[in-house]
């Protein structure tokens, strides 16, 4: 194919747009397509949201989330729990723990997970900064609720070793079967997990 | 969850990234998650081809792709074949055709399909515009590829009716099985249509 049969413009769009997660060349192109066929002021709009969105949110300087505000909407809200501090790998975390609905208590986004062989150590998350919000003496509870993948539970294994000598309870999100879920189709290490963490019911 | 939890910046991005084709409210807040964890010169990168896109960009007063010069690259291409017309649905086929790397003639988007119940006739589609082209008499065949959805085929067949008057070769996309799949996996339509298409060999 000619280098010229693409235009440059379209090209050029569909070039950022493989940049994006999970886009590859061919959803991209199409993206691109979709956007040129539809109102040009669509196209503005989304161009006017990705121009304004690093400018208008920073980290919150408690819990390090994206927010508009400093203090955030939740290290702000007087009506949450500030004795309990949930830590999750990055923002979106956060927002789908909120969606869960039943969290109220306050959070400490770490940024990441450890990854020795990438260089990611300690001191590459925000782990000393969640250090810091514990020696105010308010915190009385810390639940970790990294993912539970291989980084995640490292990450967890390393927190909860490093606040041990504290007099603070740390907590772990619960793993098991999913909701709705037949136990036939689950994974044979989430059942494993499900078994060995069963409740009693009366 | 309270709605000031995501930024108002944030929101207006996912908003705005639902609107696109395939991507749900799960991946737009990823995406633009993604977006905000990676430089804000990306960012406006994104944002700058956006904005260019539909200035720059127009169709070919010929064939009707998407292009920044009229007429576009493969209209204005001497060496390729003005007496013959692939007819397709959107300028996406086009660009499928090309990468194919046999198709040396020049083509005509219809942008659309016919869809009488979603009030799409032959006057909305660039049907017309195809005659005129014929009128001139260079063109000698027409290759009609539509898609084999139910639409594309019964565009394809009205076209085949419309020209059937004129002194030209019309001609169809083959349909069959797919290059390197085995028929065990071919559903029974595609089947049926090679077989009924098959080809002699000697």
């Amino acid at each position: 194919m000619s280098p010229q049969v693409i235009p440059h413009a379209l090209d050029r769009l569909i070039q950022n747009l493989t940049k994006l997660p999970g886009i590859g060349k061919k959803t991209a192109s199409r993206l691109a397509l979709n956007i040129l066929r539809r109102p040009a002021a669509e196209a503005r709009e989304l161009a006017a949201a990705l121009n304004d969105l690093h400018s208008a949110i920073q980290l919150c300087s408690s819990c390090f989330t994206f927010s508009e505000n400093d203090p955030c909407a939740i290290c702000g809200d007087l009506k949450r729990d500030s004795s309990l501090i949930c830590v999750v790998e990055q923002p979106g975390d956060l927002l789908a723990i909120e969606k869960a609905g039943n969290y109220l208590g306050h959070y400490h986004i770490l940024h990441g997970v450890l990854a020795p062989m990438d260089g990611i150590g300690p001191n590459e998350i925000k782990i000393t900064e969640l250090e810091a919000r514990l020696n105010s003496g308010v915190v009385t509870e810390v639940f970790i609720a990294t993912s539970s993948t291989v980084p995640g539970e490292a990450t967890a294994n390393y927190l909860i070793d490093r606040l041990q000598s504290r007099n603070i309870l740390v907590s772990r999100l619960a793993c098991g079967i999913p909701m709705g879920m037949d136990i036939k189709y689950a994974d044979r290490h989430t059942l494993a997990r499900a078994i060995e963490s069963r409740s009693q019911t009366r």
